[in-house]
């Protein structure tokens, strides 16, 4: 398997609607060079084409800072501009069905929220790499999103797993060392870099928030 | 290339709201009883995981009868269930990306309603085996859907392009010889047949009046 290392650290989900009318992939851009160690293009509204479209410059934007690219649930838009990986939800595809058309050398990242949706991913856990565990705190990014699970769900799912966790839901920089602390190897964030005045200085305190709970 | 043949004359598209109920795919298995010649799984809105339950459904359903199964939009969800094409639209991906993901041997269809979309996707239509063009009458099936082109508009389709034409948009048993006598190799059909007391006697008499006209 010739599958790319990555690191959770500080796990940058895009907003189409929460990037205060700046281009995304300046936004992401900016973020990367405060810190960020992973890109998420997750938008569920917008058309197939704009996807790509959007896909396509977050790809150009990242490669010369050689920081993986995922794409949530669209495989096809995965594939045709060259991400990195895939994210998938509960009502996703099957993880295995995402390896099958990836391939292995792909990242492949899982959202898991309980106990319950970890019993019910049992047969796919084999083909992912990691698990996104959340909403650690309620958030209005994601209409969707279940109940809060707190640190408690996620140091249940640090005892329950041996797979590495992102923690999202609701996440700014003065939440993250009680987050890694409770298990997470890093914490996926959407507003607290995306709508920032200053997207670097927002990672990089998200950064150096990740590094001083793993030092401790 | 190996591209399978493909008939347009009755060319079922799905609709999971308007089966008054019963199990897609016992409308499907019941209206290919009846001369449908194509069927395409549309479903903008439930999550992939149920698209995917749902395609691989009508895969099982249609094998027996060796009727193409297209996806609309969704490449992911056609590879993975091992569809016979994808049909998109001028808001999907691009033709050209969809061919390089499905491979030589799949069907694309390609919506095109009118002189500006044509010219639009110029570069694209070597990457595409048919043309969906409508709305022929106002539908509403579809809420994305332009105005309504009438059979002049397929007419003038018919006299610009050398591509198969299916026609799509408010079509019934009555309406549809006037649109293959305007150029149309057949009609693609959502409500006459998905929402239909006897989807099978529905499509059998759209089948009818397709050859009829074709007879002409």
């Amino acid at each position: 398997m010739a599958r790319p290392g990555f690191d959770l650290s500080v796990y940058l989900v895009t907003d189409p609607l929460l990037n205060g009318g700046r281009p995304v992939e300046d936004v992401v851009d900016q973020a990367v060079r405060g810190g960020v160690t992973m890109v998420q293009l997750r938008d569920p509204h917008s058309p197939t084409r704009e996807l790509v479209a959007i896909a396509r410059r977050l790809v150009a934007a990242l490669r010369p800072h050689a920081i993986p690219f995922i794409v949530n649930d669209r495989i096809d838009v995965a594939m045709i501009c060259g991400a990195d990986g895939v994210h998938i939800g509960q009502n996703d595809m099957d993880a295995r069905d995402a390896r099958a058309m990836m391939g292995e050398d792909c990242i492949i990242g899982l959202s898991v929220a309980n106990e319950a949706e970890l019993k019910a991913s049992r047969d796919a856990l084999g083909a992912v790499d990691y698990l996104g565990v959340g909403p650690v705190y309620s958030t209005s990014t994601k209409a969707d999103a279940g109940g809060a699970i707190g640190l408690e769900g996620i140091a249940w799912m640090r005892a329950a797993t041996d797979m590495p966790l992102v923690a999202i839901g609701g996440i700014d920089a003065a939440r993250t060392g009680d987050i890694v602390r409770a298990g997470a190897a890093g914490v996926a964030v959407v507003t607290a870099i995306m709508n920032a005045a200053e997207p670097k200085d927002a990672a990089a305190e998200i950064a150096r928030a990740v590094e001083a709970a793993k030092q401790e």
